[in-house]
């Protein structure tokens, strides 16, 4: 893996020496895990003009949330500091060092604060801002990246799967939460991308809903949104059921709308699709319904090492699909004091060529009664 | 509880319109649930002049790591925003719109690409640094608070209790980190305080440890770092057990290190106390015992809405504790090859008057053999 993640900072050198910029300090963590791999919370990239690239950290582990190891990142060189020090600011202090006079960092990430210290440490070097070079960089994924999100999504299934074999009825949105959650690490998940949602009743497609202590109720709708992280790889699923066995006609009727959306959206992911062209694919056919306004600000956005990346899937997003692309789309509608219905799946861009669309999540998608 | 972040919000008004500022502009989640009680992710938080507080949001659900529901801010006004705008930039603007000449804004939290584009929605409004005004009135914490990580150590205590009865042999760090948050959750935390760490083995001792698919084996040390979150509250304890009827001298030797150097710490506690003295009785014991290179850069920290805020109980660390302030005390000792001890408990700073620090988390410091 250290030859991709050498490949990577290769990348990022060529096309920011380009546009002049001496040394590059990455901090923002995704950015960092991108470019070296598995790294401590704090570490901060040094990216030098040279390929003299260094690894700061304090692999700080009193806080617990820290990964304590140091990175997986065989052949460049780490630094471990001690005390307090800010490990930025000790990158901009060795890139100085290094003879650098211009010290680009990611001015979207470093606070006001920090960024006011770095600069006060390092009188006479001239910051500037690196921008979202690295997150452009992230956006089309290799095939790497996509094998670690199909089998975050494989896991994803499975987790899912084994919850519908099992009763529902009577139990909490906590207690099935959590269940979930744990069948994703048994099969191999390093933990959850994000806080599985599980929704029942009223609460039943609310968008990210914290599970509560309700419990699953006969003629229920429920919504349940979980997914896998595998090598830092994130992904998601969305799946609405009824419970019982006979759905109520507001229920089908609501399910086949949301599906239609959702399926016009998938339809639509093709390469040079704009951004918001994927959003309204869904949004139309939601309005048409009158259920415009239940829709959230966007239909779906990237994923990858983060849960939500770029590009974002809404109304005023500019750009287009590239191949080689994950997204979700995640429609949904939900009808105050009545509940509602989500279906997300994430799909990789493809040209027809390539067969279209790839499917990740693969759980179906018919209205099971359960 | 609505009045007791009224309370909050006009004690903050009041210190802050000394310094001359006229409006406040709230954005660090930590700091805005303190002030308004739980809100969503992305809310910000306008405090006025006059009391006319507004927290905004889009209760933008999309992104499933929101809270998606509106604050529970009982008399108060909220604004739902819609599109992708920065509520903070929204905030801004409607101080402007209230006759504020001067905002202060939290630096130390936004990024320098947020405030720039913040400073450019607001033209002819002087931005200023709000500091850490809100987390130095989060340090002491009142009772209601104290009540809170009461529970929440209760909790924690509960939980490891029930796992120190189950079979431990041939289990894998990784299921007994999620049986242990399964059981907080049983027993009413909203959630883990911050990621369960299981070490067993060469692992145990190191703090952070991430869990792995190593078994618990014969004649391992068993390390476990966990923590009940509840009603937003965080506490922390580590205990370190020995697996088998005998633990061996080298054991025995290092775990009486380890508990001598955080009986130390404890004992430290109370009202005026330098936090780095804390510190210092810590690190004095190890240091004797040619163990000073193994503690990390810090012996504890206050906890609270975060599971590590202020105080910093580390040498360099500037201040003295006062009473009410929760505190961790958290020395540990990791040697390479072999393994390690950590003692872990979260105590609150009371005089001596008072009945000295008040132990929290309650669960033996025996060295248990398992």
């Amino acid at each position: 893996m250290s030859e991709v993640h050498a490949a990577r900072r290769s990348r990022l050198r060529a096309r920011c020496s380009a546009a002049g910029s001496t040394a590059l300090v990455v901090s923002r963590p995704a950015n960092v895990r991108y470019l070296v791999g598995a790294a401590p919370a704090d570490a901060v990239l040094l990216v030098g003009r040279l390929g003299d690239d260094v690894l700061l950290s304090h692999w700080e582990a009193a806080d617990a949330i820290a990964d304590p190891r140091p990175a997986d990142a065989e052949g460049m060189r780490t630094e471990v500091l001690h005390g307090e020090s800010d490990p930025a600011t000790a990158a901009v202090a060795m890139a100085m060092k290094a003879g650098a006079d211009a010290v680009a960092v990611e001015e979207h990430h470093l606070t006001v604060s920090r960024h006011r210290a770095l600069a006060a440490g390092a009188p006479g070097v001239r910051l500037t801002d690196l921008g979202r070079a690295v997150e452009d960089q992230r956006l089309v994924k290799d095939e790497d990246e996509i094998s670690s999100l199909r089998i975050a999504a494989e896991i994803t299934d499975r987790a899912l799967g084994e919850l519908l074999e099992s009763i529902l009825v009577g139990r909490t949105e906590r207690h099935l939460a959590l269940e979930l959650e744990r069948r994703l690490v048994d099969h191999g998940a390093d933990g959850p991308a994000f806080p599985t949602s599980v929704a029942t009743g009223t609460h039943s497609g609310v968008a990210g809903h914290r599970p509560t202590d309700r419990r699953v109720e006969e003629g229920d709708f429920l919504s349940v949104c979980l997914g896998a992280r595998f090598r830092g790889y994130r992904c998601r699923i969305g799946r609405t059921f009824v419970i019982g066995s006979s759905p109520a006609d507001w229920q089908i009727e609501l399910y086949d709308l949301v599906f239609s959306a959702q399926r016009a959206a998938r339809e639509s992911l093709e390469p040079g699709t704009e951004y918001r062209a994927v959003d309204r694919a869904a949004r139309t056919v939601l309005e048409a319904a009158g259920h415009g306004s239940a829709l959230g600000p966007a239909t779906g956005h990237g994923v990858g090492l983060e849960i939500g990346e770029d590009p974002r899937l809404s109304p005023a997003a500019m750009g287009r699909l590239g191949p080689c692309v994950p997204v979700t789309v995640e429609p949904g509608v939900h009808l105050p004091g009545r509940g509602g219905v989500r279906i997300d799946d994430t799909l990789v861009v493809r040209s027809p060529a390539d067969g279209g669309p790839e499917l990740l999540t693969i759980t179906t998608k018919e209205l099971l009664a359960l």
